[in-house]
């Protein structure tokens, strides 16, 4: 079976080359690039000499060569590869936001800067969060190739944190807030002065406060899965920050409970009393039972905290479920690796479903905690 | 004039010798140690090789030497060498916990493990926010030496991040959230797991979810600003988390804004409208109003976020004002160095405003970014 | 297949978990532990979660389970278990220095402090750098179990950067000198003031200057292969250096040409001339040939130096080939990941080789550069 | 006193104005870009901000305004500011190479890639590293104003490393190898793929291998140097490395013993014996002599090896000394922050010979070890 990536050259790309170069279902590559076609993968990124030597294509020879397609281009310029894949009678699994957002047109517009050149293709598109959408990208794969919206990066994290809470009637409805810190491959691989070593290194700030992209999809999550179990939609407050760390996504989630899960909290602040503590364990059964058959979603034992070295190189979302002093909000740390579960890891599992693999084929590397 | 220091050894301490050394009205030094008595101090950080040398000596030997004294020590073990100095006629800044609640020792005990040993001293005792408390300060110190609680590391950076908001009418009165991020040297000089380089670095983590020791003392700071300026005490919830920098806090702090200080809102989520510009910015009008006498607090221009390599090395507070996109929270990011504002230097702007010093001596050296 | 670790909990312990989890010929493992028996991997470990569960038994117990041991254990302790090993005839895979050094023990004893307690064991014992004996452990293993003394972290960079200016000739036997520098792994999994991420992070240093344990098992190597190639044996200087990243080791190394693999040089120096360019080429291909068959070793084209994070997660020493400007000078550049191919990987290598597998097996993944 | 700057808005025009903010004798700074006229300091450096606020003139108003002035432009267009300062009757200093080579035009044409513009102007000019040429500076000075070659930061900390043994007779003349590694500032302040975070954290790789332009400045200081002493002109080796750390430089210096320092070496490589040890001491006790009187000179105890956490923010050149276990190799390890002593800080301990100034004012801060 041969894999395409067009956009192989960025930071998702080369993260797409490195995960299914070890696929076991994957027999070849395809890979290509708008700008940089004619130059060689292993001269971009010589880490991968001696392994993988290939030039970069245009993406159209990819679309030709493969059984499947990935893209990992700027937003606003895939929709025809998307569909000469269709044409081709192949899945195109999208990194871009051109696919996350369905037939609502007006919000993608908002926040992109430009519409759908080819609105029609949402017909055949799924958003790729497999822990909200399995058995929908399951039964259009069955009838036909799809697209697949890759979820972003930010909105993975965080819906896989709230989803329990909403499903299960913890929340009461009002504000989420959803405090994130990426690491910088978040940016790509362009340099900038915000990436640049002694600008970043040693330092934490927040960036693009109240107007950053993400917001509305995980907005749009929240409110479908708030539809789909009958909860209340929440408000969302949304903030990412940019951490001196090379891959993971924490976020740090408060989710205001519902009055039948608070735990009664005595006016002085005091250190969690008993009564919090049973509280706290209660909800985190919860989030255990909604996620015990996933594969990779993992809730922490009591005591351990997401952090985002535990799930580096790895396709795993960690949660930590904790329960606020004043016993009224809901506190969940949600750790990913924003290259894997983030962007490409995640892009795999989505193949692997549409293409009827296990869905942890090429995934099972161990974190690497160092 | 000499000023003395007990438990130079440990990291505040060292910043102290760093800071004192460089202030203008220092002639010398006393060091002293409990545990490390005898060594000498450029034994133990060789970076004061040549400019710093002096044996640590015993903590009565420091008192008797020193014109004030500042106590760099775990929590617990300092009030005899607070009630020395005032028997002395010398004033006492302790930067641990055991002078920050004042009378309320019940609070104290309950985080801090036990009661006050001499409760009498907080007679003499001020809380040292100087943003807060600096005509209190004066006040005491005027009369008699005192005793400085000199605040803690995240409860300088939230409190001056909520307090025009309390002092002005911004706040609801919801629950304020403090997401806040600390680089390592807040875990101090002794080698631990959680400091282990290969375990904490390129990685963030939540730890003391719900139970931090420093979240009774933001929340008593909230609620005294609160009284004192008519505004309802609001509930408080604060995670602390660890981030791979040397130094720094930065706070994310939601507050839940009064009605008349809202944006109307849409109902689906949009880039920032001009309205929510607008009062986004009169809102960071009213922090800039509140500060504007501050040396040490800077409320950053449109645009520009709170980082904490921009108050690196200085006594700084930066805070960025943002509204969320919904309109109705107010987002406050505020950046300090948890050495020098977050302990050592506020413990020396301290002693400038005890001492009757200009309240800016020893801390002018400019953040350095990189 | 079942593979042991014994000392499954320090860092080499985790990592060869880690790689033995994805080796495709190995089915199960049993951890041992000396001092943590009783203890959990994945409580150890929390990266570990949902994917290896298992508790840390005795030392025996991984012997009589397993159908080779990899023992990660302080230097003087193996022995006994590499006995019951061989007695039970399986293989023993020692990554401590204790069988380094072969018959050689009055070495071993000045730089590790005591003698052999099994000195008949180094008959059926080898040095396991492949590039250098993989026949000689092809041979030992084929007549009966062995016991491989896996080589150290610095030699294994060190040698390799060596080896073939010895074999072809190209060394004038002067002083080689090597440069190298690890991250922090390095220093194990023992919370230590060197690797307190305060006392380290952003910061480059010496430490063990000329009396590092290393520098007698690379003299050892460079003196065997002189020997072996017919050349003469160099002496050598060695300075092993501490750097704020978690993984790798960059050896530079400066090797006094023979006269003529010379290049003129003139006598005020000038940026690199014709003839020196086409020297350093002309040097760079025999590396090439010289490692040519070689699965790990990657001699990097022109103008690629030799970087930790080319070779991050991965098996592989990268090594590039200069001329120092005055043209007598040959420097290469070797970066190997201090815990892969410094330690489990080479570990894994070698059971590769000793169990009759494809060498590569378990040790495919791509390098992460990010 | 008004000391203008040219350059202000890179990294080494930043860090003047830094430390010139602090300096007793500096009243008011005048602050010059060729490019970036027009905007003001604190919108390009937001740390400055509430501290230092002034628009960036143009390079001439900087001249005009000023009683000496500071260029840290590219190499190649400073003289003609240089020759209106002269004109002016003030004194320049010159962070670019333009003025480190005197009247060698034809190795500064080598490795810069084009002539003096002004040759006349090596007249007055000096090369700046005050351990070399206080007397000659001064001297200079005393008559009517002078140009500073402010040396290279690779250039300071290895020829501080080297000078003792050629001064005292302790090198045989075989070739001098410095391998150095720089943190990621010395990239200065444009964006590239080498700087940009996830290309160059937690990784190390050398750069520019037997051709970097500093290795000429050094061998010409080490040239100077010998004659000066009836030393032999040694040869010279120079790597350079790029490291995942802001500031810094750490070189490490391997310098032939003439035959008379050596220590005896056994045949066996065995730890240290007490005589290479009290060689070691020995050679310690003459960089000691040598550097007694300097202000910003520290050769550091036995056991300590310098450290670039240890010197960061100061003006300091820490030296370790050591023997290596053959007893024919002095190892140096030379530590400077490269930004301070290595640029912006040499530049004022220059400005204060020039200008008669305690050479220490303005260079007084203590280094931060974290």
């Amino acid at each position: 079976m041969i894999a395409g990536i067009i956009g192989a050259a960025g930071y998702a790309g080369a993260e797409l080359v490195r995960l299914l170069s070890g696929h076991p279902r994957v027999s070849g590559l395809s890979l290509g690039s708008v700008s940089l076609e004619g130059e060689r993968i292993e001269g971009i990124y010589p880490n991968f000499l001696g392994a993988v030597s290939r030039p970069l294509v245009r993406p159209d020879e990819v679309v030709a060569a493969s059984d499947i397609v990935f893209a990992a281009l700027p937003h606003g310029v895939g929709e025809p590869y998307a569909k000469a894949c269709l044409d081709r009678g192949i899945s195109f699994i999208d990194l871009s936001a051109d696919f996350r957002f369905d037939h609502d047109e007006e919000t993608y517009a908002a926040w992109y800067g430009k519409g759908y050149a080819m609105p029609e293709l949402r017909e055949r598109s799924v958003y790729g969060l497999p822990e909200l959408n399995r058995g929908r990208i399951r039964e259009l794969a069955a009838a036909a190739p799809v697209i697949i919206g890759n979820p972003g990066c930010y909105p993975t994290g965080a819906t896989l944190g709230v989803l329990p809470a909403l499903a299960k009637g913890l929340a009461s409805g009002g504000a989420i807030i959803v405090d994130a810190i990426t690491g910088i491959t978040g940016g790509g691989r362009e340099p900038q002065k915000a990436f640049h070593f002694p600008e970043c290194s040693d330092s934490v700030t927040p960036y693009k406060v109240g107007g950053h992209r993400h917001l509305p999809e995980i907005r749009r999550n929240l409110c479908e899965a708030a539809a789909r179990f009958g909860a209340p939609a929440p408000a969302l407050v949304f903030t990412p920050h940019l951490g001196p760390m090379n891959r993971g996504i924490l976020s740090t989630i408060y989710i205001p409970l519902a009055k039948e899960w608070q735990a009664a909290a005595g006016g002085a602040p005091r250190p969690p009393s008993k009564e919090v503590a049973e509280k706290a364990a209660a909800l985190k059964r919860i989030y255990e039972d909604f996620y015990r058959d996933e594969p990779f979603v993992r809730v922490l034992p009591p005591g351990v905290f997401s952090a985002t070295n535990r799930v580096r190189m790895s396709n795993y979302c960690d949660l930590s479920v904790s329960l606020d002093q004043g016993g009224d909000t809901l506190i969940v740390a949600s750790a990913i690796d924003n290259m894997v579960k983030g962007a490409a890891g995640q892009a795999v599992q989505n193949m692997n479903i549409v293409l009827g693999f296990d869905e942890a084929d090429g995934l099972r590397a161990l974190p690497a905690l160092f």
